[in-house]
Formats: structure tokens, sequence, C-alpha cells
């Protein structure tokens, strides 16, 4: 018998992975990883403003044919593997991160005339320069009483789509008046793949736009231009394209010259893409009742809820956008703004020597953090070192630590950091729980979730749930393959793709009861500081203190500018 | 003329070091220091229990020895030293450090039934296991109306005598049982040199049993019997000797035995020793008006004024004590329970490898600290890892750093840590002056204050007062050996001692308005979360945070061990 492939493309924070899998089995023949080259590890940062984080659309294209044809070049050697029996390629990104485009949907970063300058640049999903602009459209939705707020969680972020335009429009006019149109690398990219690239032309990602733009069924897509107006006139132009589809729909069919560089036939079929969380989820065999934590430098939890079901809103969720993850179904997601981001910045910046660097120390003290017991050290920590995703939607909030003593330990705050990002995720249950939506089985991928058994078991006593993990390596990139499967007709629904492609380890986190027990105090004590440091309407003047230092630095740093 | 001259001996937490002075110029003409050598540097510990500290009292008796002996030595290669020159011996010690002796004045733990049994050893002053037993004492003596606590802050302390005593007695009884007293270290050695060991015959020092035992003349001396027995039965037997002595009182002579030893001639007076912060604040300079504060690993704030004028009882403050510094002076002691340790924790346990170890390691993390401004690292520090002397008096609170991002560099916190202790330590002159003692001169001594412009700068920003720095670099043992002097017969008064050899140096720490300015905003922070973490009465739940992540720690570890 013949076999079918599909390619999934997932593009992240700091690289891109293209992954061969077999439609019938969900086996991975061959994979592919780019690491971004300009910036930071592909982050083009401002010395002067730590909350700008911009990435060039150059690592896209450049991404797909280094990821896609080095994995096709791999998938020849396997037995069975022919291009021709390609049926799809998937696509994720981060998001939000749009990049402004002109009339002919050319990114102006590759253009002449903006290839230098920051603000044409995508504005990855982690800036967070435009704070104050999503404070604004917060303030004035909720006081035009317009219900755009209400599917994601009650406040608009810096990280999205309309703050990040408005900011653009305001601190870089020149960017923002040559653009025709800001496009989601999530659009870009599938337009770009299928010569699709103008901006009246893209079938828009109903994820990226549903998640990020306030995009929904109930008002007609996205916001009305009126309100769009209200915060800035001229905003309004970017609303680019009409309908948005799942992912399940094609984009259009791949490029003569991107098929020919990569090793393709021509025509293949591209997908709608999606976020790289909600294709995780996919990826991980998500269903009703099943909480996918994606959990790499950052975590994004994901669940899906049948439409035919009324669902409330949930305060503080980033988004519940129909159809975002399953077509046929809510998309629920929640996240942590850094988990990964947070061990990785502890060993860059303060780990002691004995530890070595890089990974040999996160492996040295995940060691040691293993041999502590919980609440031993004494420490709490606040996981807000990137702000907080949910449930306080607030990226001005920062880290913190308490309980250290002159005997306190490298690997025991390394623990208390694992611990505090456990406690964070544990708030997020909590929440869906609340407002109805029962978690009855957690399953969990990335990288931390299949190398750390440590931050698994943490979890586990933590959430006091079973953790299970993902058999694949790369839910993402195997999500985007099953909705490439989807979008090129291999099979007739996602959830028919899922069953053949998806499952979990036989690994499984179990609760320890001793561990549970005094984690439960431990969550205790987090939850008073995550409520007098992160909301407003604590009693005491804590909610002010993070504000307050952030202002304060930003005033300084801007002042020696 | 021939020159005459005293010797200091300042009894440090891990060393002790003697110091030859010229008594005409204070001129230091020879020193030596003697490390510790049990346990960890000096410090015996119990890796259960991270409240323990204590100490071997041959510690104190083989330091006598190695240093008195090394700079006798030395001072002999210099021109016009005679050991028959030598006036008077003056000692300073830390304090509350307890020993249990028997009847003839020897230290239990220089028995062989007890020398390996931590509770006959002395009880360092950062011995913190009596948390219980201060709280038991500070309750007591409220409910029954006692004046005892009013000249020590309010609150008893767990590195205070009674507290260490009342702890023996219930966890290691048979230690209390075999002691027929407790015994000052800063009495022990002076009893011990002198011959005069049998506790009946001890001059108590005024300074030690004003500050740490509740020693008053207002209320005869020691507190009651009657009080003592409702603590615990029998802890009143250990009301050692009358009546205390400031340090200009001669403690004995100078045994033959030792005297030979060290190269002296036996009868050399020795004075009635005091703690080394208070000696470190009569080397200084300290005077009516003028705060000194010795810069350690913990700092001590002295001041005196004069008893002719009253005082009011100022909320806080470890004590106010009559003549515990100078004679004829209120003696005024404030302090933080760790300075250099934090700096010194930060660098052992959490200093990347790119800044080295120890030493280099401070010096580099200070370099790239003081290329910060103040303010650009949105951080602040509480500096309660070791639990806050004044004005909280509290030994159950921990460090806290709020404010880290995924950028937050091991300088900014290390600069974060040192302005922790700035605010701390305008904390204490803040409460001073609110209660009318005016501090019109700050006067800093000790390791870092000699060695570190960077923390002396931040100082003298954030309390907005020039900051001066003693002229000796040994304001300890220079202050001893001032008492040395006066009590040899040599000087009139301490004043008169001090006019001849101390000053300051030319060197002064000025306040940069602009840091100045930044530091105001970020002492608001510090200040809201120290009354927030550290204030019983404050309103919200912070006040139960470090204290429940302490009493859980405890928990866990006695469990295990």
């Amino acid at each position: 018998m013949t076999r079918k492939f599909a390619i999934g493309v997932d593009y992240g924070t700091n690289s891109v992975r293209a992954l061969v899998v077999d439609i019938a089995t969900g086996e991975e023949i061959a994979t592919e990883v780019f690491d971004y080259r300009r910036g930071e590890a592909g982050i083009l940062l401002d010395p002067a403003d730590p909350n700008l984080a911009r990435q060039s659309p150059a690592e896209y294209i450049d991404g797909f044919l280094a990821s896609v044809g080095g994995a096709v070049a791999k998938a020849r050697q396997c037995d069975g593997f022919d291009p021709a029996q390609v049926v799809g390629i998937g696509i994720d990104t981060t998001g939000s991160t749009p990049l402004p485009v002109n009339a002919e949907g050319v990114a102006l970063a590759l253009t002449d005339e903006f290839k230098d300058d920051l603000a044409a640049q995508a504005w990855l999903w982690k800036d967070h320069t435009s704070h104050a602009e999503a404070d604004e459209i917060t303030q004035k939705a909720a006081l035009a009483g317009l219900p755009y707020l209400a599917k994601c969680g009650g406040r608009y972020s810096s990280e999205w789509y309309w703050s990040k335009i408005l900011h653009c429009m305001r601190t870089a006019p020149h960017v923002a008046k040559a653009a025709a149109a800001w496009v989601e690398c999530a659009d870009y990219i599938p337009a770009y793949l299928t010569g699709n690239s103008r901006p009246d032309r893209i079938v828009r990602s109903i994820c990226a736009a549903g998640h990020k733009a306030m995009y929904h069924e109930d008002w007609g897509g996205l916001p009305s231009a009126e309100f769009l107006e209200s915060l800035e006139p001229g905003l309004s132009r970017f609303r680019y394209s009409g309908k948005a589809a799942p992912a399940d729909h094609p984009a259009g069919k791949l490029r003569a010259d991107v098929a020919e560089k990569v090793g393709l036939p021509p025509g293949v079929t591209v997908s709608v893409a999606a976020f790289d969380a909600h294709m995780g989820a996919v990826g991980s065999g998500c269903g009703p009742g099943v909480l996918v934590k994606i959990i790499g430098t950052s975590t994004c939890d994901c669940m899906v809820a049948p439409l035919s079901k009324p669902l409330p809103d949930v305060p503080g969720l980033c988004g519940i956008v129909p159809e975002s993850i399953v077509p046929g179904m809510y998309g629920l997601e929640a996240g942590q703004s850094a988990v990964g981001d947070i061990f990785n910045w502890f060993v860059k910046h303060l780990s002691p020597s004995d530890y070595g660097q890089g990974a040999a120390a996160h492996a040295g003290l995940t060691e040691a953090a293993a041999r502590l017991r919980p609440g031993e050290s004494g420490l709490v920590a606040l996981d807000w070192n990137n702000g907080n995703r949910t449930v306080l939607v607030d990226p001005l909030l920062t880290g913190l630590l308490v309980g250290q003593t002159l005997h306190t330990t490298a690997p025991e705050i390394y623990r208390a950091l694992i611990e505090g990002t456990a406690f964070g995720a544990l708030t997020i249950i909590n929440r869906l729980e609340e407002y109805g939506v029962k978690v009855e089985q957690v399953i969990n991928c990335g990288g931390i979730a299949e190398k750390s058994p440590l931050v698994m078991q943490i979890y586990a006593d933590v959430c006091n749930r079973p953790m299970k993990v993902s058999r694949s390596a790369q839910t993402c990139a195997l999500g985007a393959a099953i909705f490439g499967a989807v979008a090129g007709g291999a099979y007739p629904s996602v959830e028919a793709a899922q069953a053949n492609m998806t499952g979990v380890r036989d690994v499984v986190y179990t609760p320890i009861p001793e561990n549970v027990a005094i984690y439960a105090r431990l969550y205790r004590v987090y939850k008073t500081l995550h409520d007098a440091f992160g909301t407003p309407g604590a009693s005491g003047p804590l909610y002010g203190v993070m504000k307050d230092l952030i202002a304060l630095r930003d005033e300084v740093r801007k002042r020696a500018a």
C-alpha cells in the first residue's frame, strides 16, 4: 500500500521546524530545524527598551525553504516516501505577531526602505511596547459597552494585534503610513507560500483573528470601523480581508518556485494556519474535557468544548473562539507568559559556576532540586517575570521571590521557580472549573514536559492530578501536519486524523499525597501574593508595587537613552 | 618620651583580632588575626536546623593566645615598643553569645562530658533557635505590665540571653542542669583572662547585661526572680553576680600564665568588655549627634546621648542602656541583622561564573552594579535574609525580591540588595529622628564602609546625608584599646582618649540630588513592602506570608530529620 504523508511546519520564537508525518500512523519520518539568524536567536532587541521584541519576516521565508527542504531531503532516505504522496502542508506560528505589508502583500521589512526599521519588522508576540494602547483599548471598549473583550478575558493585551498597530501609528507613523495592511505572521506565511499575498486575497486564520484581533461572528467579524477610528483615525483601514476560516480549510496551493526549492511537486495544498499551541493541542490529542498544556518558553493551555452547548465567558481567559482549535468546537486558550523562559533566565543570569552553563546547569540544578522536599526551602515565587497572561491578563507584573535566608541555595530557588509556574498552572485549572469547564484529563507536551520528570511530578503534586505526556515530541508540527492532511482531503475531520495520528506515553506522573498536602499550604501563600500584587481591587497598597517599579524603570531608561 | 600602648582584642563571628595601639596618637603599630578553626569558619551548625549557630569557647582562649601573642611579637619589631609599656587590654565580643559554665566558671564545653554537645557550646548571637521563647518572654512581660522591654524595642529577641537559656532548659535539660551559670562571652573572656572566672566574682559588662539580659538600674539590675521563675522554674538561678559596670572599669589583672604565653608582663589591666559594635562606635569617634554605623556581615548602629537629658523609649530600637557605649551617656543601639552577609550569600550561591568567586565576584559585580542608574533595574529587595533587628525586631522575617523580569541580571540584583540594606539603614535613621534623637553626622566603619565606595554612595543617596568613614580600619579593636587605656589609668575619660586616638578619613560621600530623588520613590516601595510583610497590625494578609513559610519549612525539615 502506498504511504501518504503530510508536512507540519512549526514556526517558533527562535526557530522553525518541519516535520514529515505518515498520516496513517502519525509516525514522524523526518524533521529539520532552522534556527533564526538575526538579532539574539532571531529576536531583534532594543537595548533602551526591554519591552521591545521584533523579528524579521525574512526568517519565515528562509526558514521554510531550509526546514521543509531539509526534512523532505531526509524523508527521501526513508522507505516508501515519495514527494508526490505529500497530501498537504500545515503551518503554525507564534502570535500575535503582526507585520506591516504593502498593497502587494510584500512585508515592508523586506523592502529596501524599511529593512533596518525596527517598527517595520514583525512585532513578536512577546513585544510589550504597547501596554498603554492595550489599556486604552480595554477602557474604550468597556466604556462604550462593546462586547469585544468578553471572549478574551475582559482585558486586551499588549501582546495583541490592535495594540501593536496603534502603538506603531503613534510612535512610528512613517511605517504605519506605508503599510497597506498589518498581517498576522500566521496569515502572512500561507499567503506567501501560496502566492495569495495581496491583503484582500488572504484567507484569514480564525485562530489568529479570534484570539488576537477581536474577530467574532457575533458582531460580524472584526471590530467596527467606528470603534477602531475612535481609538485612532485611520486604524480601521487595516481591517484587511473578510471572513476568517479554521485551519482545516485550504489557504491555497504551494507556489511552483517554492515547491521546487524544497523538493516537492507544485500545487500541494497549504492549509490555513493557526497558532503553535493550538496545533500542539490537536497534535496532543485534545478533545472535550482534556486540558492540553504546551510547556515551552511560555505555556499555552488549550481546551475545546462542543459549540452545541453554551459556554460562559471565563474572566481572565485569553480567548474563547469558535473553531480556533478544532472545527465545530469552541477553542479555549489560557496560558502563562513565561515558564521555560524563567528557568532559562535563572540559569543564564544566576546559576553559580558549580553547575556549569546552559543544559548542564539545568541538569545539575534539576538533580539537586529533585532531592529537596516540598516546603523545606521556605521559598515561594510568583511566576510573573514576563507578566501574567491568565488569569490576571497583565503584562505589567513582574517576578517576586520571598522566603530567602542566608542559607538559601540555587537549587532551592530553581525549584521554587518551577513550583511558581505550577501554582500558576493550578490557578488556570481552578478558574476553568469555577466556570464549569471540567478538566478531566491533563496532557502535557513540549520540551519541558518530555525532558523534566521533576517539573511534571511537581505539576502533578501541585495540581493534584495525574500528568500525562503526549507521545509526540513535536506536537505543534504534528498538529500542523494533521491540518495539512485534513485540508488536503486525506481525512474527513480533525478528530478522525487525531484518532490515528496522536497518543500519549506510557509514563504518567501521579500525585504523591504527602506532597499534595504541603503544596496545598504553599499554594495558599502563592494565592495571597497573587491576589495582593496582581488584583486591582485588592485591599492594601501592594497592587501598585510592581507597576510603580516598572514606571520608574522605564522613566530612568528613557531619560538615559 | 616613652611611648605607651594599649591592646584591643576584637572577637568577631569568625575570627579574633588583636591590635596594638599607641595611646598618644591612635597609631596602630601591630595587628594579628586568628581565624577560628571549628565548624564552618568557627560556627558549629546543625544541618537539620538552619536556625542553629554555636561556637566553641576554646576558640576564645586559643584566639587570645594566638592573636595577642602574634600582635605583641610583631609590635616588638617597631621602634619604641616595650611590653612593659602596655597600660591596658580591652576586649570586645559578639553578643548575645552566652555559654554555660560550672560552679568554677569553667565552660561546660571545655569539659570532657560536654565537649561534643552542641547545647553546651556558646550560643552565637545569630543562633535563632529560641524564637518561640523570645515571643513568650515578650508576651509574659507585656501581660504582667513589667517594664523590662521598654529599653529594648518592646520585643525580646531570639538572639538574646534569656531566650537562649530558656530554650536550652527545655530542649537540652541535661546541659541546663549541669550549668551553674550562663555567662556572656563578653564576661567569660575577661573573667578567664584575669582568673576571676567563678560566676559570683565576675564583673558583668553593663553593655551585655543591659542590651541583652534586661538589666537596668531602674529595676535594680536583672529581672526579678519571680518573673524569671514564671517563665520556667529554675531560670532565676542563672542570675549570676550583681552589679554591672561599664567598660572603663577594670575586670582584673592579666593572669601570669596567660601573660607569659603572649609575651606580656603579668598584671596588665584587663577592662570590662563590651560588644564589638559599641567599641567600634567609640573607636570611630562617636559622641552626641553622631550615628556610627559599623557595617560588616551585619550592621550595628550606635549613638550616645547625655544621661542628663531624658530620653523617650524608641520602639524597635534594640536597646537604650545607660553607659553601654560611653560612660556617663545613654548608649543607643539599633542594627540590621544582615548586610555583608546578604552580599556574601548572593556571591556564594547565585553569582554566575563570569564573575569568578569570592572577592573577585564581589569586585566584578560591584563594578557592573556601579554602572547602573538608580531605578533602572525595576527591582526592590527587602534586606531580611536574616530577619529584621530594627525597627521590626523580628527574626521570623525573610528576604524578598520583587521586580525581576526575564532580562534581570546578576549585577542588578546585587545592586538591589545593596539598596535594600540602604533602605533598612534609612528606616533606622527615620525612627531615631521621629523620637527626637537628631542624627547630625553619620560615620561609617567596618570592611564594607572602607572597601566599597558603591555601597557608601548608595547609602549617601538613599539616606540623603553625607557618609563619612572612620580613619581606622579596626575601629572595634581600636575602641577596645581605648577602654584598655582608660581602665589602665592612662586617660581620665573615654572622650579624652577618643580626642587623641580617633578620626575620620578625608573622603566623604555626598548625596547626588538626582539619585536622591529616585531613591525617595524607591524607598516608598520599600516602605510599603516593609510595612505589609513586617507589621502585625498591617491591613491585608501579607504579614503571615513569611511566617507561614518558615513554619512549614521547619515542620518539613523536622519531619525529615
